[in-house]
C-alpha cells in the first residue's frame, strides 16, 4: 500500500505537486504521527481541479442512468478490492475499531449500490409530460416537459467521525455522481491517508468506465484555505459538508455571499432529544436504561445522532432510570476520540457543563490524554429552556438528563428547541394521550422522529431524511442520506415545443427509459 | 367597492391602525393620485400578523387536502365575485387594459383551483414507506417513513407587473397555502386597491371554511422598511418574491444573515434570448420578425420573459430580418407602463444602452410622459460578449440584436450568458446540425427552453418551469409558476417505528387517502 500513497492531492487523472503547507494523519491513540507526509493543494492546483470538472460536467449531464450506475458500481467494487488497506487504515487514523471499518466500508458500498440502481432505473429525474392542445383558445397549449438536470461541479467536504461513510465517497460523493454532477473532495486532514486510498479507488473507477478525469478530484489542506476557496470558485455548483455547526455556517455564510450564491447542504449536528414518558419508565425502566447508554457510548458518542438530551419525568420510577444510568456510566470504560482536537473539545464542553448553575453533574471521571469517558448531567426542564448553552451539542459520550414535572412540561421543553436531526419518544401504550401532541412538536423541529428506538443508526433508503431545520442542517428541505439526496444537486429544466428527437430520452414520447412520469398530470409508466 | 377599500392592512381577521407613513396608488397614464390613501404597517402589527400565523401553522399542517383544496376553492370563487371590481381597479391603477386584467383574473383562479386539486389529490407530499425487517442480520431493519410537510409561515412579494397573477393570491400564495403554510403578503406599492381588495376575497375564503384568521395576513408600506422587517422575522421561514434583481438580492442577503437562515425563493427576471438560426432566417424571416415584435411589445414589454436579445446570423437573409423589424418598431405606439419609477428606468437603460460604444440604435423615439417607445439596438457577438451592460435587463419594450458570423459564434455567446428564465432557438430542419449543441448549451443556463415559439407567456402547468439559474432566481432549483412551485414551502420529514394510528394519513399501511406511494423503492398506489 505504500508506493500508493503519496500525500499528493488528486488533480484528475494527475497529482498535485509537493511543496504546499504539510500535515500529517496521527493515531489518536498514541498521538505518534504518520506516514506518508500531506502537502496543501496550490490555488494553481484548485483551479485545474475545478476546470476538469467543468469540462467533465456537460459529459456527465449527457451520460445515462446506466453509465451513472456503472461508475457507481465500479467505485464500490474498487473498495471491496481496497479492504484490506482500508481495514488498516481507518483504525490507525482514527481510532475505530477494525470492526467499525468493515461495518462501515460496507454501508459505505451498499450506499454506492443504492444510488446506482437509482440511476440506472432513472425515474429519480421526476419526468413531466403536458401535452400540447393547438385548438385550445384563446391561446393554444404549448407541448412542455420537463425534469431534473446536474447542476454542475459540486464541492463535498466529509466528517471525521464517518471516515468512508460520510467522507471521500461517502453518501454526497454517491448522491452528487448519480445526479450527473463532477465532484470534488476536500479531503478531512484527519484521515488523509483513508481519504487518498479511497479517492484512488474512485479515480480507478472513473478511468475504467471511460468517463473524464474531472469527474473526481481530492485536495489536501493543512488548513481551511483549500475549502474555503473551493466554496468561492464559479466553477462550484452547490456544496456538501458534515461537520460541526461553526464550519458549516462559515461555508453557507461564504456561498451566500458569492457573486452567484449556490446552495450549501451542510449537516451540521444536533442534540437529538429522547423523551421517555411516564408509562414506559414506570414499566421498562432498566431496559430503556440499557438502550440509551449503549446509544450514548456507541462510538464513544462521536455520532451526529447521539442523544444529547433524554428528558424524564419527575418521580420515583425516573429517578430510579436515572439511578441505572448513573450506575452504567461509572461502569463504562474511556474509549478514544477520534483526533486530539475532539477530545479537547470534549473535555472543555463537559467542564463547561458542570459549571452551569442549575446543573448537577452525575458522573464524571477524568480521561486519559486522547479518550473520552462518558458523562451524565441532570437539570430541571425550566432551566434547560432557560439556558441556551444546554442546547448546545457536546460531541462525545455525554448526556443531559432533563427531568420535566408533567405533560406540559415537556410539551413546552420540545417547543422550545431548535431544528434537530432527530427527536425520539420512548412510550407505553397507555401513555397514547400524551405521545400524539408531542409527535406533532417534534414533526415541526426534526428531520427524522422516532418511537420506542434510539437516534443512533441511520438506515440507508428511499424514505429517510438523515437532515432537519436549521442549525440541524444549513438547508433544512434536504437530506444526505437516502435516496433523496440525490435532489440536492439537481434542478428542474423545462423544454416547450421541441422535436421528439431533441428532447432527452427521458422526455420522449414513447418512454424509451421506461420511466415513471407524470403525463398530463397523471402518474404513469406506460 | 369604496366602502370596502379602508388603506389599512389585514392583520388576520383585524385592521391596521391609519397613522403610518402613508402612500397612494398612481394612474399611470395620468400621474394622478388615487384613493383611498394607504397607511403603512406597523412594527406592531408586523408582530401580531407574524404571530397569528405562527398560530394557524399547525393547524394548516395537519389540516388534510380537502380543507386545503377547499380553501383555494373559495379563494378562486370570491376573486370571481369581485371581477367588477378587479377589472376597474387594474388598469386603474396599473394601465394595463381591462381585457389583460379579465385575462389575468382568469389565471390567478386557474392557479388556485390547480393548486387545489394538488392539494385535494395529495400525492405530492411523495410519501415514502421503507417496511421494516426484524429478521436482518446484523441488525433488525426499522420501519421508516417519510412525506413533505409544510415550512411554516411564508412572506410573499408580489409583482408589479402582475397585479393578481404573481400578487396577493398568485402562484407564490396559492403553492404555500396548498402546502399548508399560512402566507403573510406584503403588498406591492404600485397597485395598493387591488391588493387590498384582492386580499379582502382570501380573508373571506379563510372564514368561510373556518381556518385560523392567521392564515392570511397583507401588508402595506410606503417603503421598503416592513419587508425587511418580515425578511428578518423569526417567525418567518421561507419567503416567495417576484420583481427586480436588486429587491430579491437584498432579500436573499436578508434572509442568508439571520441567525436561522430561510430559503428565498425570488425570481428576478433576465433578457430571455432568442437564436434565429440560418436556415430559419432564410426561409421565414418575415413571420419570424413579426412574431418577435409582438413577443417584444406585449403588455409594454412588462414581462419577465421579454425577449431582451435577438441572436441573428450575419449576411443578407438577416439583415432583411433585421430590417423587416426595424420598420415594425418604426411602426409601433408608445404605451403606459406600469409606473412613473419603471418608465424611468426604462427611459434610463435604453438611453444608456444607445450610448454604449459599439452598439447601434435601429429605432429609438421620445416617449410621453410616462409612456414607453420601443426601441431596437444592435451589436455584434464579439461587442455582447465584451460588455457586461449588455446582458443586463432593460424592463420595457426594448431589445438588442446581436449579430453572429457562424454557429461556433452563436455557441459561443450562449456559453457566455448568465442564468435565464428563457432561451429560445427558432430553427428550420435544415439548421439541425446546430440545434443539438446549442440546446445543450441552453439546457445549462435557463430553465425553460424553447424551440419555434417566442418565452412571452408562461404555460401553468405540472411541468412548467418558471426559474432558472441565478440570476435569474435567487434559487435556481425552484419554479414559481407550476405545480412543482408547492415544493418550495415543504421538507421531508421521516417517522421511523410510529405505530400506524400515531402516523399521518398519507403513510398509513392502507393508504386511506389513496396516493401515489414509493413503497420499499416501488411506485405504487395501492
Amino acid at each position: 500500500m505504500s508506493e500508493l500513497l503519496q500525500g499528493l492531492s488528486l488533480i484528475g487523472a494527475a497529482r498535485g505537486a509537493p511543496g504546499g503547507a504539510g500535515f500529517t494523519g496521527t493515531d489518536p491513540t498514541t498521538g505518534e504521527a504518520l506516514t506518508p507526509r500531506y502537502h496543501s493543494a496550490s490555488t494553481d492546483e484548485l483551479d485545474r481541479a475545478v476546470a476538469l470538472a467543468q469540462a467533465a460536467a456537460p459529459v456527465l449531464a449527457r451520460s445515462s442512468g446506466a453509465q451513472r450506475g456503472a461508475l457507481l458500481r465500479a467505485i464500490a467494487e474498487e473498495l471491496e478490492q481496497a479492504r484490506a488497506d482500508l481495514e488498516a487504515l481507518v483504525p490507525r487514523e482514527t481510532g475505530l475499531p477494525q470492526a467499525r471499518a468493515a461495518g462501515e466500508l460496507g454501508r459505505t458500498v451498499g450506499q454506492l449500490r443504492l444510488f446506482a440502481a437509482l440511476a440506472e432505473d432513472g425515474s429519480w429525474v421526476d419526468a413531466r409530460i403536458d401535452h400540447a392542445d393547438p385548438a385550445r383558445t384563446p391561446l393554444p397549449k404549448p407541448d412542455v416537459r420537463s425534469l431534473l438536470r446536474p447542476l454542475g461541479p459540486v464541492a463535498v467536504f466529509g466528517a471525521s467521525n464517518f471516515p468512508l461513510a460520510f467522507s471521500v465517497a461517502g453518501g454526497d460523493t454517491a448522491s452528487a455522481l448519480a445526479a450527473g454532477c463532477p465532484v470534488i473532495v476536500k479531503a478531512h486532514p484527519s484521515h488523509p491517508a483513508t481519504g487518498e486510498r479511497v479517492a484512488l479507488a474512485v479515480r480507478a473507477a472513473v478511468a475504467r468506465c471511460g468517463l473524464p478525469e474531472g469527474t473526481f478530484s481530492l485536495l489536501f489542506d493543512a488548513g481551511i484555505t483549500v475549502g474555503a476557496a473551493l466554496v468561492r470558485h464559479p466553477g462550484i455548483r452547490a456544496v456538501g459538508f458534515t461537520g460541526s455547526r461553526a464550519g458549516g455556517r462559515a461555508l453557507a455564510d461564504l456561498a451566500a455571499a458569492r457573486a452567484e450564491p449556490i446552495p450549501v447542504y451542510a449537516e451540521m449536528g444536533s442534540i437529538n432529544p429522547v423523551f421517555v414518558l411516564p408509562a414506559a419508565v414506570q414499566a421498562r425502566g432498566g431496559e430503556i436504561a440499557t438502550q440509551l447508554h449503549a446509544s450514548v457510548l456507541q462510538s464513544a458518542g462521536q455520532f451526529c445522532t447521539s442523544p444529547g438530551v433524554i428528558v424524564l419525568p419527575d418521580g420515583d420510577a425516573g429517578d430510579a432510570l436515572r439511578d441505572q444510568l448513573v450506575a452504567l456510566f461509572a461502569g463504562s470504560t474511556p474509549a478514544p476520540m477520534l483526533n486530539a482536537g475532539i477530545a479537547a473539545r470534549y473535555a472543555e464542553g463537559v467542564a463547561a457543563l458542570g459549571d452551569v448553575a442549575g446543573v448537577d453533574t452525575l458522573h464524571r471521571n477524568a480521561s486519559p490524554p486522547r479518550n473520552a469517558a462518558a458523562a451524565l448531567f441532570e437539570t430541571d426542564a425550566a432551566r434547560f429552556r432557560a439556558e441556551p448553552q444546554l442546547r448546545e451539542e457536546v460531541f462525545g459520550p455525554m448526556t443531559l438528563l432533563v427531568r420535566a414535572h408533567d405533560d406540559t412540561d415537556m410539551l413546552a421543553l420540545a417547543q422550545s428547541l431548535e431544528g434537530q436531526l432527530t427527536a425520539t419518544v420512548i412510550a407505553d401504550a397507555t401513555d397514547q394521550a400524551q405521545v400524539a401532541p408531542l409527535l406533532d412538536v417534534l414533526a415541526d423541529i426534526a428531520g427524522r422522529v422516532l418511537m420506542n428506538g434510539v437516534p443512533t443508526g441511520v438506515e440507508v433508503g428511499p424514505a429517510m431524511v438523515h437532515g432537519g431545520p436549521y442549525p440541524a442542517t444549513s438547508d433544512g428541505r434536504s437530506t444526505s442520506v437516502g435516496t433523496a439526496a440525490i435532489e440536492r444537486f439537481a434542478r428542474r429544466v423545462c423544454f416547450q415545443n421541441l422535436p421528439d428527437a431533441l428532447l432527452p430520452e427521458a422526455l420522449r414520447e414513447a418512454n424509451p427509459l421506461g420511466l415513471w412520469r407524470l403525463v398530463d398530470g397523471a402518474r404513469v409508466r406506460a
